[in-house]
Formats: C-alpha cells, sequence, structure tokens
C-alpha cells in the first residue's frame, strides 16, 4: 500500500525571508541616501561559541539586506555595571541604529535588566518592556522578532484575519503572548493555551489557524488539528541529532492546510525580520531626531 | 405564578473595596512612618464638569486609604506643550507620587501623548506602554485600574484561575486586553472575543468565567453563559436614566453562579486599586530613589 501525499501545502520561509530581505535592502538604500545608513551591533558576552552560529547567520544577512553589522565580543567577567556602561555608550552613539544582545550570557548577568538597557528605538529585538506595550497599544513599533516572523507568515497565506480563530499554544512573554496582541490586531479571534490548559485539543481543534511555541517535540498532533488550517510551528527542538519543531509532522501534515518546517519555516523569516525592524529602527532614529531639531527651530 | 430567585450570588464591589481600602491604609501609614506619604495629583483640563463627579470620588476614595490627593484644573487653551512641561515637573518632584490625568481632554489635546509623558513610575493609572509591557512580562507593576480590579474580583472567588477557561469580550488596550494577560499570568487559558468574532457565544458559553467590557447594554445575555460561571460586567452604559452594565441582568442572572451588579460591582473596586497603585507607585519611587543613593556610596 502506497502512502498518500500530505494534504498540507508547506509554507517555504525562506521564500518569503528572501522577498522581505530585498524590502529591507530598498529600505536601507533610501536611508542610506538620507544619511542613515543602518547599522546594527551585536553584544556577546563570555563564551563566544554559544552564539557564535547565529552571529555569523545575522552578519550574513544584514549584509544581504544592505545593513551594516558589526559583531562585539566581552570577556565571560565583564560585569553588569560595565555592560549597561556599553549600552548606555552605543544608545547614545548617533552610528548605532539597533543594539542585539546575544544569547546565553554568563550566569551572572540578568538578560531582563540588560533588555530595559537598550534605548526603546535601538531595540531592534523588541525585548524592551515599551516595545512590548506598544504592540499591545497597535502603535507602529519594533516587535519580538520571532513573534512578528510568525504572524507575517501567516498573512501570506489566503485567509482573511478579521474574525479568524487562531490558538496560540504557549504562553511565553517574547512568543506566545505577543503573537496573541498581534493577532488580536489585525481582527482574529485569539485564545492561549499553555501547561496549564484542560484541553489544548478543545481550542486548537475548533481553530483556522494554530501557533505552537513550546519547546516539546511532537507537542501538536493531527488529531488536535481541524481540517483545512494553517499550522505555524515555531519550537526549535533537537531529537537524534535532527532539528524539528513542536508538531507531529507526518499526522499534522495529512490533516493541515498549511503548515511550516522546522527548519525552513518561521526561522528564516525571524532573521529577516530582525533586519527590517533594523530599517524601522532607523528611521524612527531619523525622524526622533529631526523632530528634537524642529522643535529648537520655534 | 412568581418568578423564581436568581440562581447568582451578586459580587458586592463595595465590600471588596473597603478591604482594600483598608489594606491600602495601612501600606500608606508604613510608608507615612518611612517620610513617604503617598501623594496623587490629578490633572483637569478645560470644562471641569465633565470630570468633577470622577474627580469628587476619587479624592474622597484618597481620604478614607490615607492618600493625599490634590486636584488641579487647567484652562481649555492650555497647549500640549504646557502640559507636558507640567508633568515633566510632577515627574521630578519627590513629593507627587502618582499623576492622574482625567478624561475627557479638550481636542487639541492627544490623550496618549500626554499619557507617555507620565514617568513609568508615578503612572498610577497604568496607562503608559511601559507598564503594559510590565504586565506582559508578569513584573509587578501598575496595571491599568480597571483591568487589575476585575481581574481582583475573580480571584475572590472560590475558583482555581489555574487552568480556568475564561472569555474576555471586548479587547481594547487599557480593558480587554489588560485583563487577558493578567488572567495568563495567572494561569487561565484566555480567549479574547471582539465585534469580528465570528460566535462570541461558542466560547463563552465553554468558559467558567466571563469578562465583559464592551459598552452595550444588553451584549451578554444567559443564553451565551455556561451554567454558575462567573460573569464580571465592566460595562457602563446610560440606559432610560439608569446606569447598566453590558450584561442582560435578569437572564444572565438566572445561569451565572456569580455576577458583578452595575453600578456597585468592578466601578468601586477600580477606585480602590488607583489607591492601591499609589501605594505600590509610593514604594517603588522609595526603592528606586534608595538603589540610586546606594549606588552613589561604592
Amino acid at each position: 500500500m502506497s502512502t498518500p501525499a500530505h494534504r498540507a501545502a508547506l509554507i517555504d520561509g525562506k521564500t518569503i525571508a528572501a522577498k522581505m530581505r530585498e524590502e529591507v535592502a530598498a529600505e536601507a538604500r533610501a536611508l542610506s541616501d538620507l544619511g542613515w545608513s543602518p547599522r546594527l551591533v551585536s553584544i556577546s558576552v563570555g563564551d563566544a561559541a554559544a552564539s557564535d552560529i547565529y552571529v555569523r547567520n545575522q552578519k550574513k544577512n544584514a549584509e544581504s539586506a544592505g545593513v551594516e553589522f558589526e559583531a562585539r565580543t566581552y570577556p565571560e567577567t565583564t560585569s553588569l555595571e560595565q555592560l549597561i556602561g556599553i549600552l548606555q555608550g552605543l544608545n547614545h552613539d548617533p552610528r548605532v541604529n539597533g543594539i542585539i544582545i546575544q544569547r546565553p550570557l554568563p550566569a551572572h548577568i540578568p538578560v531582563k535588566v540588560l533588555q530595559k538597557a537598550v534605548h526603546p528605538l535601538k531595540d531592534v529585538e523588541g525585548m524592551h518592556p515599551a516595545s512590548i506595550g506598544n504592540i499591545v497599544y497597535n502603535d507602529l513599533a519594533l516587535g519580538p522578532c520571532t513573534a512578528v516572523a510568525a504572524v507575517e507568515i501567516l498573512k501570506t497565506l489566503p485567509l482573511s484575519l478579521e474574525g479568524l480563530t487562531v490558538t496560540v499554544i504557549g504562553h511565553s512573554e517574547i512568543v506566545g503572548k505577543p503573537i496573541a496582541f498581534l493577532l488580536m490586531g489585525l481582527g482574529a479571534t485569539v485564545t492561549v493555551c499553555h501547561h496549564m490548559t484542560r484541553s489544548v485539543a478543545m481550542h486548537s481543534r475548533a481553530s483556522d489557524a494554530v501557533f505552537v511555541a513550546v519547546g516539546r517535540a511532537g507537542l501538536v498532533t493531527g488529531d488536535m488539528i481541524k481540517p483545512g488550517a494553517a499550522v505555524i510551528d515555531i519550537g526549535i527542538n533537537r531529537v537524534d541529532g535532527k532539528t524539528v519543531g513542536d508538531v507531529d509532522f507526518d499526522s499534522v501534515a495529512d490533516v493541515a492546510g498549511w503548515l511550516t518546517p522546522v527548519p525552513g519555516g518561521v526561522g528564516p523569516v525571524t532573521v529577516a525580520t530582525l533586519m527590517k525592524n533594523a530599517t524601522l529602527a532607523t528611521r524612527m532614529q531619523m525622524e526622533h531626531y529631526r523632530d528634537a531639531y524642529d522643535k529648537t527651530d520655534f
């Protein structure tokens, strides 16, 4: 007996990311012509090997999107006070338009404190509480890259987001919750499920789209999905030396209408979103400086 | 035929508020003993009559909670720049611990711009994007008073919030959405519905608790409620000269397990929450100044 072909169309994150990078490159050129060439600074602390693969990937993406990228590595022994001083210097440097704080950080460095020390206008990762709050307010703002990327992927599908019933599985501050507000802002009816939810399947089976960002391989199975629904898999897990998402691929692909693969789905779009945030941040800074200049004028 | 008694227990907001004010008064005394007597400044602009009833109610509540309250009214013609200057002065004044911006404001004053000009540590209304973002991050923070009050009411009921299925009807930035994150932070499974939702009843009928904050009288009827559920009515509408909520009282009271009346439900708890925020803000400012002092010490 031959296996029937999967029903779901695979969503190609690489193609979506490539299109975004082209748009970013055009905006980066426009900004450069105005004297505001976008420039990112990446901060790693301690063991550079742990984040090296991410940093190199970001640098490569930045270059192809016309965004300058400087990777800095500070020694393991750097104190929190020193790092905050470094960030304050970057916050005040007009030639720096975005700051990325690479994880993991040494144990003595609380990541939230560092993220709050990045000026909200340079917060290209969208991690500052003010950035998150602006998303809640539906203001154009720098959103958390993974959440923004996941929603951008849904927007490429031929579905109207107004009134769409969506379940988000996972309620982390930087992925699940921001996805929920972004979708609410676009008119979707959103349920957020998590490890305390009594029946995730009750919600996900009734949904037109399901986002999953938990970090557990095989968490979402085909019987939890409504036939034809869109499934956006944000999980990244290592199983038997392979990278897989939170979705049990075969059973979900038989039921879903659309499905993001892992790797090659949300991941590439997340890095492209970081570059888009770099140009957004640069334009916001340009306008901020112009506003300040205009105000001294009257 | 006699009408059967309503099934729902009415939740008495006035009693909950009185208990909160007692706790606030104790904290205000403790802060005063440390030299930090909580003090609020209320800003009205233009026609004072429009907000007068709210200001007087806040002042009365402040006095009974041991919080000083100064009501200021500026003329209709005050410019945005002047108001921002006034707020900056209050932000820097250590004798002012909280700032309230009364609505309505004159048409030339954008309320969001003023709210952002209030320092997050003095944002007792919990309206600043950073305050909203901190709620998303589950940080102890100054939350939007109405949302915090509605959740506090649910917490008085004999229900475990972990895994509780909740529907929030209405997705405003300062009520519906913050209720949703506050509940997510407490372990509830939350669905947010709004005017674009295809079937609100499908979600609300499956929920252990329903919050409604839309501003339309009679929006929620008994057939939309699961028998025994808690219904928190945040709406305030004027119908035939009477103040009513968003809930069709009689039909919902026949089905629900608990129900907040309007008036006398969420309203009094909201004002008590404002006073609680005043003491929270005062303590945060005290600690902030001490941290700054400690840092200059080494």
